[in-house]
């Protein structure tokens, strides 16, 4: 497990032996799971909120949600039990590609097998299932972490209290999947990447940080990038811009993994919820809980009309506007307001 | 020469041995010009079209600008005279990486000199002034050729007898930038790149198709890639997007250049028309000639925010807008819709 990237050592692990048979077919013979939790479960085991990351994010919600944290905000552990877990197929502790493979006593590499948003959820209920929790008063989470909120409501119904994506679809668009594409290919070309089987120590790093840079526009915006860099040129020739672009890759090299990447934005791309489950607006109709969607003005990568769309299939739910021109990071940056969404929205629907 | 690209067997060369002092140093002891003609110069020698050709363009415009050719159209052989040139840099014939360094005897590669758009023009001049030449009815261009447009506006005011640029902005932008540095770094990633010392016959393609699988992403938009391929998948199982933009990798690889590619986006990253002249306002402030500006609604690269700013600075000048959800892409799309604006600014700037 040396290979897995820095985590907190407030992180926990809980691990389920029972073998994790997985959607698009094979079978983990079990899984580890990394988490944190903060505040305490009351009693009546009533006040857990579920805290669901993003693509390249981990249990430390803390860490990288920080503003959401706090007496009287979003996340608040003197009256909330919150919890939050890496996914399989990440490289934050949870069983993925930098994990030991029973079968060949190495790292599963690209033997990982394809997973998707269910499986994530699955072994997310699994957790909380052995916290003995029958009931979560939220699930909440951005990206890839909304689609696991929406998944929340598809597969356990029951247990999910009232639901908060943000910056999100119900199925990943064909624009996402080809800008995916572009990003794994870019791994791919990486003379180090050798179809996976790359030394974790020595990864491909040019390639994975090219992918970081693409990505990093989809998560900004023009006017995010004109504001804070516009044209302006460094000591050493470079445009700020593209220094910073070089600054992210390599900060994303030094804590992320290749084949982990190749595996999540695969999972994402794989997202649908109507998936095997009939018509996606009977999908959506069916949902019963409190539901409010999150939607960011200046998201790219999932422009509003994807959050009206759910809006308008769901059933009594409403959406929210993030309107600063911040792009798809939004919910990262503009904190304060994410906050007090989140706030007023426990409020309403404890009320319901 | 062998490793220049399949050029039209209509393709003429003009050859000019005068040296070139490049704008950002350094000086090309002489410049080949790849370029086409089409129709017949009329005896005042006022019928002349300049068309400018974009990114991965060339001097064959008939080939990737055809709907815009034919009696009637805005390209008129039986009226107008029309040339178009290979810029300097590209590898369709006019001197660029591929070209053979005399200083060195074997190809430019890595070393051919940073240009900027301005020297692109610069060389069109020459092309044009070796014609006998003095006015040209119309220059137009999109995207690097747009920013080739403003530069003969600002360069050669009284020859440009009106401009026509589609699909642009004034200076680069810092989104634009760091997509380009995104796009550069994808090729640098590939194993095959050998910091551009590559064998043009083995180029780093997977590098050269991730970057394009990257920019094809900026030159639709989501509309159009959702109109198109949804989340359809093909019978490999692969989403239909996802092929599309391998076979878009693989389509560029086969007729472009990597170093070329490097070279290019450089040179659009510096695009500033007011660079070492003043004022961006009173450098648009100045142009004289009739101006149109094509904006493209769903252009993410060159929102229409800037082709109104620059409408706003130049006088007298007008907007026209593409509204089908094309992206960036439109003015090769929507070719009747831009054939018909050029007649019609023809027409209009030829009575002013």
């Amino acid at each position: 497990m040396d290979h897995i990237r820095i985590i907190s050592e407030e992180t926990r692990y809980y691990e389920s032996n029972e073998p994790l048979a997985l959607e698009l077919g094979g079978v983990l013979p079990g899984v580890r799971v990394a988490y944190r939790t903060w505040g305490t479960l009351n009693a009546a085991k009533d006040n857990v909120i579920l805290i669901c990351h993003a693509l390249t994010g981990n249990a430390d919600a803390d860490a990288w949600w920080g503003g959401l944290f706090g007496e009287g905000r979003a996340f608040d552990e003197t009256r909330d039990f919150i919890i939050c877990s890496n996914v399989p197929g990440s490289c934050y502790g949870t069983t993925g590609p930098l994990s030991p493979n029973p079968a060949t006593g190495r790292h599963y590499g690209p033997d990982f097998p394809r997973i998707t948003i269910r499986d994530m959820v699955a072994v997310q209920h699994r957790l909380i299932r052995s916290f003995g929790i029958e009931r979560l008063r939220l699930v909440v989470g951005a990206s890839l972490g909304g689609m696991q909120v929406l998944e929340w409501g598809c597969m356990y119904p029951d247990m999910a209290g009232s639901l908060m994506p943000m910056g999100i679809s119900g199925r990943h668009s064909a624009w996402c999947i080809a800008l995916s594409e572009a990003q794994r290919q870019a791994i791919a070309a990486d003379g180090d990447w050798n179809d996976g089987w790359y030394d974790p120590a020595l990864q491909p790093a040019k390639g994975l940080a090219a992918a970081r840079m693409m990505a990093m526009c989809t998560y900004r915006c023009f006017e995010n990038f004109q504001l804070r860099f516009g044209r302006q040129v460094q000591e050493d020739g470079l445009f700020t811009a593209e220094s910073y672009q070089r600054y992210q890759g390599k900060k994303l090299v030094g804590r992320f993994d290749a084949n982990t990447y190749v595996t999540l934005t695969r999972a994402m791309d794989m997202h649908d919820i109507a998936r095997g489950r009939g018509a996606y607006e009977s999908v959506l109709g069916s949902f019963k809980m409190p539901v409010e969607i999150l939607s960011i003005d200046s998201d790219l990568l999932y422009p509003k009309e994807e959050q009206e769309e759910l809006t308008r299939l769901i059933p009594g739910s409403r959406i929210l506007f993030l309107d600063e021109p911040y792009g798809h990071d939004a919910f990262l940056i503009d904190v304060d307001t994410v906050s007090r969404m989140v706030c007023e929205f426990k409020e309403r629907s404890g009320k319901e």
